[in-house]
């Protein structure tokens, strides 16, 4: 079956967003034995919309359309199409309750605006959306069957999974196994060398950065019979043996929550003393869901002061060795593990930048340390990156820490 | 001048990787003052890629075409461009020396396989490549002037740089001015409800979510002598009106930092305590350089314990109203400012689910206080969504709630 993705918007077009839905259809696309075999983007202009659908309905089987079906004026795909192809608009009252039931939920009324994402097309079919307001239109337009998603990657992908992966399922044939490996501690071009000798003719493998992790995704095609997951099965294998413990999950899990983990199964509660990273370790620690049940609390000591009345690291420590040491690290460490009781205690103490630097401690620099009832150690790293990137990969280096401390307990 | 884009390669057709560089190319082209009207993306088909550049001179006055100047065997867009045009292609002798003298910098003999990079289109030209061994091609097909570029961002880049934007200057006339609006505390209907009796005749209007805020986009089109950014600034006073505060800023700017400067220009400083946002404020204040200045400290109070033994809330309060609680709430502000000495004692506690939730305050619950020399307040709000969006949106409407706070001081 061959497939058009068309996506619509003036954002993509001015180059105001990166247009990722495409490549997150195309995948799945793929996986399911699906060719995509063209794909168009257009601006929020009726004509324009129209003669882009009318070309594709030609060469394609199925069409995936998205954006342009939100609530305000330059969301017009679905009347562009209806115009194009001389199809008339109704207004789908089961539709409409959805949408009010939407913004009851919210606590809102619903706006006047938000009617018109109620019209569908005759002979078509609205596709339920859960997270949002817009909900999809599937509708035949000449020999194609076409898909009408919103743009907004969350709302697409729910409805994407619930209605157009089954319609796209029944028409594939063969077994598709995907895989995720997450990786964190070596940059991409080490892992890819490191990874060059394995066969990999059986798996599709592709490297997907989510600065500071990269992602290995593998997919493998079969004929049934557990064909396609033993070929994964025998590539992570391989992959695990050339990466170690670099490969700190699989599938959907992140660092936090297998650092979570594994503390809940010891038993254990943890406390942060953060500076540098100010708050974003506690926050990454308290995105998952019951996460309370072993992430004690967090200090954002920023200020010296603070490290002191907070954490019992002394003046002396301070000025001796500065803010942004081994000993500040390690004193903060054993200070909020006293103080909170917890079992381990974590620290990092940084220079997150622009400003801070100097040459023997220059942006980038950080230290950390992990005090526990049986170990105590302390860490020194240098990155390079923006504010925002530094603050992140010290983050993830603190939390990897704990994780590898834990390896051996 | 009308432009279109098109991107060649199964790669991107299959979802392996994400097409980063026609939103770059869009960018620039706007910023120019040119329209990209369309954007085709097609796979390493020779066939395939005549037939779209056939269609797309038809409609575009000038094509920018990415991808598939490589040395392997797939690598075929020139030469489907030459057949598709009846063009015939000539080795040109400098760009063999080119391509040679690259591989000597890298220490390697120039592969056979690259003799084919130096394929030019007759009545074409190359365009240097410093970065790699394909060098860009300016060709006339139709009516349209065509630029090939090679796929790899960083040779991309380079030769659109140099040899793309030059003549894409010297073709662009009017002045363009784009300003940015940033909202939050209103959904995207309601704010387009409220704008649309404006007259945005002379101004483009456009709305990007980035939740949990929204930004308003602008764009005038003028003749020189300042009309444009006259256009602009009449329809900013007109937005304003209507938005009154829930404008927080206008361009770059993001709310931590109007925060900043509203705190720094008072001389006051700040402490935060947090429960369910577990450290996403004081991530969010600390984001900002220099936010030293003026961030005290964070304290991300999760357990109840904590709670008392940080803030001094009294096991009282905490029993007789919960920790999600007007009272709490107010006990922690009051607290963290009383401990730190901060001017300002902001706190959250909320119930950011999936679990915790009760009829009484269900999941999306938060409360939220202020406190400062001057007033003390406590705020209650409900909001939908995942965990990760609840935390988002109660982070940032307690940055708010100080913003507002501040407004008046």
């Amino acid at each position: 079956m061959k497939i058009e993705i068309i996506t619509t918007g003036d954002e993509i077009l001015q180059g105001i967003i990166v247009d990722t839905n495409s490549a997150w259809i195309a995948e799945r696309c793929w996986m399911l034995g699906h060719e995509v075999v063209h794909h168009t983007a257009v601006g929020d202009d009726e004509k324009a919309i129209g003669n882009v659908l009318k070309a594709a309905v030609k060469r394609a089987d199925c069409l995936i359309v998205s954006g342009g079906l939100g609530p305000t004026v330059d969301d017009i795909t679905v009347e562009a199409a209806a115009k194009a192809f001389g199809i008339k608009l109704h207004l789908d009252e089961t539709v409409v309750d959805e949408i009010k039931k939407f913004f009851e939920r919210m606590g809102r009324p619903m706006s006047q605006s938000n009617e018109k994402q109620a019209l569908i097309p005759e002979g078509g079919q609205p596709l339920p959306n859960r997270v949002g307001t817009a909900p999809g239109v599937q509708v035949k337009l000449g020999k194609a069957e076409c898909f009408f998603l919103p743009g907004v990657p969350r709302e697409l992908y729910q409805i994407f999974e619930d209605s157009v992966m089954p319609w796209l399922h029944k028409r594939s044939s063969g077994v598709y196994e995907t895989h995720i490996l997450r990786c964190f501690g070596l940059p991409e071009a080490t892992i890819d060398e490191r990874l060059k000798n394995i066969d990999f003719s059986h798996v599709r493998l592709s490297f997907r950065v989510r600065y500071p992790e990269i992602l290995l995704k593998l997919i493998a095609r079969g004929e049934g019979g557990g064909q396609a997951k033993k070929h994964i099965e025998t590539a992570v294998h391989a992959i695990r043996e050339q990466l170690g413990d670099v490969v700190y999950g699989e599938g959907e899990i992140i660092m936090a929550e297998v650092v979570g983990k594994m503390l809940r199964n010891r038993q254990m509660n943890i406390a942060v003393a953060e500076s540098c990273t100010g708050g974003l370790i506690a926050s990454m620690f308290t995105d998952i869901p019951g996460s309370s049940e072993y992430f004690e609390r967090g200090i954002v000591s920023y200020s010296n002061l603070s490290k002191q009345e907070l954490l019992g690291v002394s003046v002396d420590t301070l000025r001796a060795n500065g803010a942004v040491s081994r000993e500040s690290a390690l004193a903060m460490a054993e200070g909020v593990r006293r103080i909170s009781g917890a079992t381990i205690g974590i620290s990092v103490t940084g220079i997150a930048g622009p400003g801070g630097g100097s040459p023997e401690k220059p942006v980038g620099t950080v230290h950390m340390a992990y005090s526990a009832p049986d170990k105590t150690e302390a860490f020194e790293h240098r990155f390079t990156g923006d504010r925002e990137r530094l603050k992140q990969i010290f983050a993830m280096t603190a939390i990897n820490m704990v994780r590898k401390c834990l390896l051996s307990v």
